[in-house]
């Protein structure tokens, strides 16, 4: 299972698909062949890992997959069905697929006597897909929502000047986790202040393989020389403020994570629904004061009502910090979208601490 | 010289002195005796140590001492008068005595016939008398401005409600912090919004040992029955907002060191004005939003003024972080009033991170 997660994780991450790793064993526990899926209409991971064995050998064998196998005619078929005729004997697997209209596969094996063995290194496998698995079960995409503020929480100077309040490497960051999301979202207020490509681009500024999709809420139209317009792989508008129906909206657009990119309306209406699953805060070392906040009102009227995070890490990024953080599962104040994860709550840690006092 | 720091480190943290080490060779290098200066009105390190050696011993003994020997005579007598008279041939100290009217101590051993070297272990006897140097350097007290806030900037709801912002170690944290300063200072804004103690506190809410003096800035009156005014080492009122003459004004009062909490208007017009040496930020794992910002204006209006911070440290305390800062020695938007120290500026550091990522 463990080999299976590994294949897994070859596959592509972003796009329309789960990430999956399958390996096939002969009676014995030889390994008889590894398949891992490649992106949305291509084989599965079992299927694949079958087309590289003798179907002789198949018979008999074990089927080691990270996710159920499915039980719908999708663009590939069932893999119940694919594993059941080549008579495969016995199906490890680690999560059931959440899916509501793929859901049965184990049943359809088991009703054809194959022997089905289920939660294998599950929460490993459950923390490997989470977004996935997150975006089927609640229907709205996996949210990030990124900021860039000093030590006292403002995004810009007074006079919206942003530019280089973090450093080269939170900036390449950035770019990167772009390119790790299926969609980059603003609100219409960045698109006309700012004019942002919302690409994700390399160190000389050009374009990464990875492209999200950019997506713009509201109702103020993004004007036709918008940078946006020009986006490579596409723009999607959605107008109005209700931001349920914005993210679920972006499902049928194939996205199952979102990258939010501000500014401070958007981000805060989030963080007020309840709708994020996780922060991204890159803390530059500067002091800057004034108006720009990075989040405005969160509806927290008092402190019994503060939204409690988990942080995940602090690491440092050339002379900044990004602090990674999600709700806090036991924080009965938001919806418990998430999925439960190892980290102790807040910055704490009984590990090494960046310490640089002078003596 | 480096047991004379050591020496040194047995004195008090607060309090109207310098803390200096000493220790007195035999011509041989034996070690005769070793003083360390116990406070204010106390004999000074070189003299408590020559107090414990034979007369006869001390004629051509060598005296190490962190401080250059005084020329004043204030309540213990110059300190330079009594090597001579003790007949030492050698004084070794590390860094220059910045008093205007002790200065000449050096000079006066040399016209003597002493042999006086200076400059061993300067930059780590600098580093430890920072605060005491700077105060006497620039004749006000070395200012480090506190604040506990959200990861997003805030330091109290919408409803003002701000206590357990952050936990219990970080809590302690600022109780020491504040014991180890020789004064407490708000606005009248903090004072008569909180009724705040401003007292140094243990665990259990009792007295720490050493108490920082309480100094409120501002017009307004302190009402009568402000818990401050029960303060265990009593209360300085200082009116009006020109805040160099008020800090000037509590060098009279024995301060080398304040230690500033708040509110946002003092600590945002201190840093306006150039007079922090050192942030202490406790930074805890939520988000408020809202109007409550630990600073408003700092006089920044575009990118180009950012106040930079060379990090110091990040240390976890509990759930919280804690930031400690200083502004950047290369900042010329700021008057250069710091030590030299050698931190890399900014949050990086090629040490570990206290990285906790799920896989
Ligand atoms: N430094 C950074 O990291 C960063 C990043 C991004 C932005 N910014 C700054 O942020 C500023 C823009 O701020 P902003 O807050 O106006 O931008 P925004 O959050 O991107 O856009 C606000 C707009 O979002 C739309 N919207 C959609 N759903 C909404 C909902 N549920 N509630 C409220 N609004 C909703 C509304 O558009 P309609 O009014 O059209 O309906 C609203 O006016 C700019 O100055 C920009 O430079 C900084
Ligand atoms: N969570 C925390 O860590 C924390 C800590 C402290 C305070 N707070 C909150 O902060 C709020 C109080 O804020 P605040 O900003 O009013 O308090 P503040 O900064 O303590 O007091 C402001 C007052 O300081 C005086 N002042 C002296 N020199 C000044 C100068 N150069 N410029 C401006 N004012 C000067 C003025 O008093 P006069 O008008 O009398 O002349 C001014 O009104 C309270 O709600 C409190 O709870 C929170």
């Amino acid at each position: 299972m463990r080999r299976g997660l590994e294949l897994a994780a070859l596959g592509p991450v972003v796009g329309d698909h789960a990430r999956v790793g399958a390996v096939i064993l002969s009676p014995d526990g030889d390994v008889l062949a590894e398949g891992w899926h490649k992106g949305a209409g291509t084989p599965h991971a079992e299927v694949d890992a079958m087309a590289k064995v003798d179907p002789a050998q198949l018979r008999g064998a074990t089927a080691v997959v990270t996710l159920e196998p499915c039980n719908h005619t999708g663009r590939t078929g069932p893999c119940a069905v694919a594993l059941i005729e080549a008579g495969v004997a016995r199906v490890v697997y680690a999560i059931d697929d959440p899916g509501a209209d793929v859901h049965g596969g184990a049943d359809r094996l088991r009703a054809a006597g194959v022997d089905v063995v289920s939660g294998v290194l599950a929460d490993e496998a459950e923390a490997f897909l989470e977004r996935w698995l997150l975006s089927v079960r609640l229907g709205r995409p996996w949210v990030t929502v990124k900021w860039a503020s000093s030590l006292d929480g403002r995004t810009a100077a007074a006079d919206g000047t942003s530019k280089w309040i973090t450093g080269a490497a939170a900036r390449q960051h950035v770019h990167e986790q772009r390119a790790a999301h299926d969609a980059i979202l603003v609100g219409t207020g960045t698109v006309l202040a700012d004019d942002p490509s919302l690409t994700a681009r390399g160190d000389a500024g050009e374009l990464l393989a990875d492209q999200p999709l950019a997506v713009v809420l509201g109702d103020r139209a993004v004007p036709d020389d918008a940078a946006v317009r020009r986006h490579p792989r596409g723009l999607v508008t959605l107008p109005g403020h209700d931001l349920a129906a914005s993210l679920a909206a972006l499902r049928g657009h194939g996205v199952h994570s979102v990258f939010v990119e501000g500014g401070p309306t958007v981000a805060s209406a989030l963080i007020a629904a309840g709708l994020v699953d996780e922060y991204l805060v890159y803390v530059a070392p500067v002091l800057l004061g004034g108006p720009r906040v990075a989040l405005d009102d969160l509806g927290v009227g008092s402190m019994s009502e503060r939204r409690r995070l988990d942080v995940l890490s602090t690491t440092s990024l050339g002379p900044d910090l990004l602090v990674r953080a999600r709700p806090q599962r036991t924080d009965t104040t938001q919806p418990q979208t998430q999925q439960q994860h190892d980290a102790a709550p807040g910055f704490g840690d009984d590990g090494p601490t960046n310490d640089r006092s002078t003596p």
